[in-house]
């Protein structure tokens, strides 16, 4: 949370700015068009005003750093759930000691990285100013700016002894940071600063403190968001005390839901702020209950924030989540501002960065690893909208070892092991993964199968659609990795497959992704024949062997969606260029996160090892979307062939 | 027809060619596919090589520059009624005493530019080069590349005089452009010279005419196209003399159908070609009965085009129809050369211009005025393709004199007069005229209307499905200049609403677009208003005076396929922003088309004037293609809600 302790300043002319360089002028370029989501090309700023406007409420979210790689892995996940929820921003705070503007994976600078570009959260980051060289600060800058973030909190930070005192022409308060943000960035950055609702404890006083805040935004911060406090009044006559002395940018008030008695009392030693009397006669009884404490601390929060949103004059609420989940989402769950399963713009995961503010079109193979598609593409100028294009020739980043932090699984090894087995003893055990990760039933050693080494997630609602189909091929050999059934024209609202503006259609041609031996491969081929024209197939092992039917290796749409008053947007496509950069990546899963598991040189290893040397990676579309599916019969077939008498030698010559 | 008397010249290295400049390499840019039609980019020799190759038979057709205005604009109907049949190219021939390289509507130049850019014929333009400095030439040749030209048939020209004279250093040579072709503009263009399969009349041999032939080759030209001859005995014993001594590049006989008496006559005059007897006496006593020589003249084409085609030499027929329709179409027909309705690319007509060749978006507004449409973008660097976009605000081009010409209806005053009214008593008659032309059916006079000026062609076939409903809004003042029905996922073959590849699906919204009164208007934004979120509408007066609900002012698709292996493509479009550069052009076609068929101050012309002036141009689309097209239903409130008990004037105030 917020630790800034003081800020003076200057004025500035006005909040207008100038918009050289403006990441809000408009892209003039015929294909930039924000198609489906205005909301994604505005500036927080603006899209703070927006929903003041209109009237809607807003939440946003405060995190911090974590310590160990592992760690960031879950702070991860817990964006993707608490971003489900529909923040309107999260940030991350800035730790002077944790080397925070590295490339380290748990630096602040990576962990809002990630934020923006992985998890397409709109993020704004911390940066405090005391004891650092300008050239620091403007380096850190810059460095934001190149990773795509688009938010700064300017705040002075902890001076670093006792024995502080002020620098000539240094960064000693938040004011200054404000200022050298603007003079060096213009009016690039949205700017956000801290406020006292019970003034710094270091000010002179409740007005001096006032004072400085004011000085803060006439230098150009766009947004207050306030210390924590214990009282709805104690916000409210702050609010009515800024707006007094001409204080009119948003001013966001900090609710810090209790959660834990250790938590609150480090807290107030840090904040040197004070609970209120009432507060620690209910604690103090209980304060070896964990649950009890954090049942009155949601409690507290709820009707605090209800106190808030009543006055009329409070819009959002931002919370200091302590890295924690359970709390803050049950509040935010009480007060009605948990928007679960909120509309999805497209039927992929967009990214906040502002250079993708135009991306429509995304190669289908990535769909469960939309993080290792951003990565991997995050090089590029720019990126395809309305149309992919065949003279793309993407060139896709290395698959390299920071690559592999992000790909990593929640799951510990023992975990992994338990689900994909201890000891393989054949492709059969393989088989047998696969189809309990689609059944959802447990292996034979008890164990459900939550995850594979292609999907770090249980199977989803949509794949749900096609389970039985699924469980029966994987069973007999074909290991699906990603599939989607035909849709003609459903509701741009339908739970599972819409996505979009509502008032739409959605679309959907057959897609069917699986490994699978080189045996099946050649009988698969010759019932391909038959479905020349209606099934297009990509067919490919580890060496690059390739063999397809793509019409001059264009890409084929495979979702798509028809809106009132819009152009089509075509989000998934299957293209045969990428998916030669995506092969590498499905067979390297095998072996680093599968054949890894095992002892080198043991019978499991080589069994994965096996798989991964002479399987063949297969995707099948069926383009005749408005009958039915016929990638099953193309498999049934298949296996008929397989199974029917063995040709005459001749017959194979053929 | 080819009128080269001569050429001699020097070798070049080889077929190949440096590749600088030109037209055939790959465009890298990632959004510029050739989705639809991977010939529509190809080179002419390279379309000629692939039809060779996959044992298709083509043919082409030769025209000449007309001599007045009115002429232009009948073989401009020409071009798209005999382009229809599917010609590989045609070509417009020079005539240096008609000023061919000038911007006159009757220039050879301007005619083949035409041809190429409106008609989307790939075109060649023959050129000659005798009493012609290099500067005069490399005018005309850089013309011909900046109108988008890629072919020229290089040929010597008729000498001034009788006393000619080789020019040390000039143009003597037909070889001599061909060099200066290669040397100016590398490989830019296609090269075509003219074979005499009897040899040319001053050549000193048939086998030195031959030399001069291969020397012509060397210096660059991709193929040959021959003078007419009368047996095909001639042509395949040239063709194999040309192979005997080297000549590989393709050789495509020039075909003659005898049209009629005087013109064989002189032609034989001109090309010194001697009539074999055995015409001569069937045609000496029929010379007074065209009808009979005509006939005759189509059996011979006919006769001697299957000996060609039957030796399995000739791919191709090249014919020289003297501007006239009726026996080339005849021959090609038996033939069974004539494709009649070619499979549409996109559903609008495509131009051939290589900067068009990615072009796949277009507003639907000019549905039935292409040209125009292509007149008022020609100065575009970039065409929409993929995606039309809403930044895009293209400038369209001024409605000018030249492009006037482009619009001028093909019929005369007189017959428009007895169409739309030789005198006009009230909006009614107007209304009339809308029904008639819906119908089909004779007005009062006796006369079908079957034209009008937005639309100078019959009703479309897609049209027609609407006919009933039409005919009655136009009866009412609902008058219709433009419509399609809602299509959700007919065949891509289909005859009617079909176009794109086979195995596809195509979709539309349904459109309507009509003028009418402000009272009609009035009454139909009351109505639309329980259409809002299904239909979108433009409403725009002639001072541009805009009522639209489109969201951003983004663009709407109204037409798209859906085809095996490809991305989407959406041909169509209503763009808010294009729809005010219609408007003008809508509006202006009342006055200049039929007002001013009228006497100034005549009350019919102030009819006209009175709706160019108070009228609203309106365009409507109904969203929600999967159900029955709504719009009727909006048209039939509106009258139900003009009819009905007039509200209080407090109402009308609301």
């Amino acid at each position: 949370w917020p630790r800034e302790l003081s800020g003076v300043g200057h004025p500035r002319p006005s909040d207008g700015g100038s918009s050289s360089g403006s990441e809000s002028s408009k892209d003039s370029s015929r294909c930039s068009t924000p198609v489906l989501d205005a909301e994604r090309h505005e500036r927080l700023r603006e899209k703070m005003r927006r929903r003041q406007d209109s009237g809607d409420r807003w939440f946003s979210l405060e995190f911090f750093p974590p310590r160990t790689a592992n760690a960031a892995v879950n702070l991860i996940s817990r964006f993707d759930r608490m971003g489900a929820g529909g923040p309107l921003f999260i940030d991350v705070t800035w730790h002077p000691a944790g080397d925070p503007g590295s490339d380290k994976e748990t630096s602040s600078m990576i962990i809002a990285n990630t934020a923006v570009n992985y998890c397409g959260l709109e993020t704004i980051l911390h940066m405090t100013c005391c004891n650092q060289t300008k050239d620091d600060i403007t380096g850190h800058l810059q460095k934001a700016k190149r990773l795509g973030l688009k938010n700064i909190m300017a705040l002075r930070g902890d001076p670093a002894g006792e024995e502080w005192e002020e620098e000539v022409d240094g960064f000693n308060y938040a004011v200054d940071l404000v200022k050298h943000i603007r003079n060096e960035f213009d009016d690039y950055f949205d700017i956000c600063v801290a406020g006292y609702p019970k003034g710094h404890p270091e000010a002179e006083s409740y007005e001096a403190d006032l004072k400085h805040l004011k000085e803060k935004v006439l230098a150009g911060a766009d947004f207050i968001i306030t210390q924590l406090f214990f009282r709805s009044e104690t916000f409210l006559k702050f609010m009515k005390d800024c707006q007094a002395i001409g204080i009119t940018c948003p001013i966001i008030p900090g609710i810090f839901p209790i959660q834990g008695y250790h938590s609150l009392r480090q807290l107030v030693k840090l904040s040197k702020l004070e609970v209120p009397q009432e507060i620690k006669d209910v604690i103090e009884p209980i304060k070896d209950n964990d649950a009890a404490i954090r049942n009155y601390g949601i409690e507290l929060a709820v009707s605090m924030c209800r106190e808030l949103l009543d006055s009329g004059v409070v819009h959002g609420l931002h919370f200091y989540t302590l890295n924690r989940e359970v709390a803050t989402t049950e509040v935010l769950k009480r007060l009605g501002l948990w928007k679960e399963d909120p509309r999805r713009p497209l039927p992929w995961a967009v990214s906040a960065h502002p250079k993708r503010r135009v991306e429509d079109v995304r190669p289908i193979f990535w769909a469960s690893r939309p993080k290792s598609y951003i990565y991997r593409t995050q090089e590029w100028d720019d990126f395809p909208n309305g149309r992919w294009g065949n003279s793309s020739s993407p060139a896709f980043g290395e698959l390299k070892d920071y690559y592999l932090f992000y790909l990593k699984s929640k799951s510990p090894r023992e975990e992994l092991l338990k689900m994909w087995g201890e000891e393989l003893t054949g492709e059969e055990s393989v088989f047998e993964v696969f189809t309990c990760y689609i059944t959802g039933e447990p292996n034979k050693n008890g164990h459900k199968v939550t995850c594979m080494p292609w999907n770090d997630d249980p199977l989803a609602t949509e794949t749900n659609l096609l389970k039985e189909q699924l469980e029966k091929v994987n069973r007999r050999g074909i290991l699906t990795i990603n599939s989607q059934p035909n849709i003609n024209g459903k509701p741009s609202t339908d739970p599972i497959v819409g996505w979009g503006p509502s008032g739409g259609y959605v679309f959907q041609k057959a897609y069917l992704e699986f490994f699978t031996s080189s045996e099946i491969v050649t009988a698969l081929l010759k019932v391909l024949k038959k479905y020349e024209s209606r099934v297009n197939y990509h067919i490919v092992n580890v060496k690059g062997q390739n063999i397809t039917n793509a019409p001059d290796l264009q890409p084929n749409a495979v979702t798509w969606g028809i809106f009132p008053g819009r152009e089509i947007i075509q989000p998934t496509v299957v293209d045969p260029v990428s998916f030669l950069s995506w092969k590498d990546e499905a067979f390297a899963l095998w072996i680093e996160q599968w054949a890894k598991l095992y002892e080198e040189e043991s019978p499991s290893r080589m069994i994965i090892q096996y798989i991964h040397d002479n399987y063949y990676l297969v995707n099948l579309v069926d383009n005749d979307f408005p009958l039915e599916n016929c990638l099953w019969q193309v498999v049934d077939d298949t296996f008929e062939l397989l199974n029917s008498p063995q040709p005459e030698p001749s017959e194979v010559l053929r």
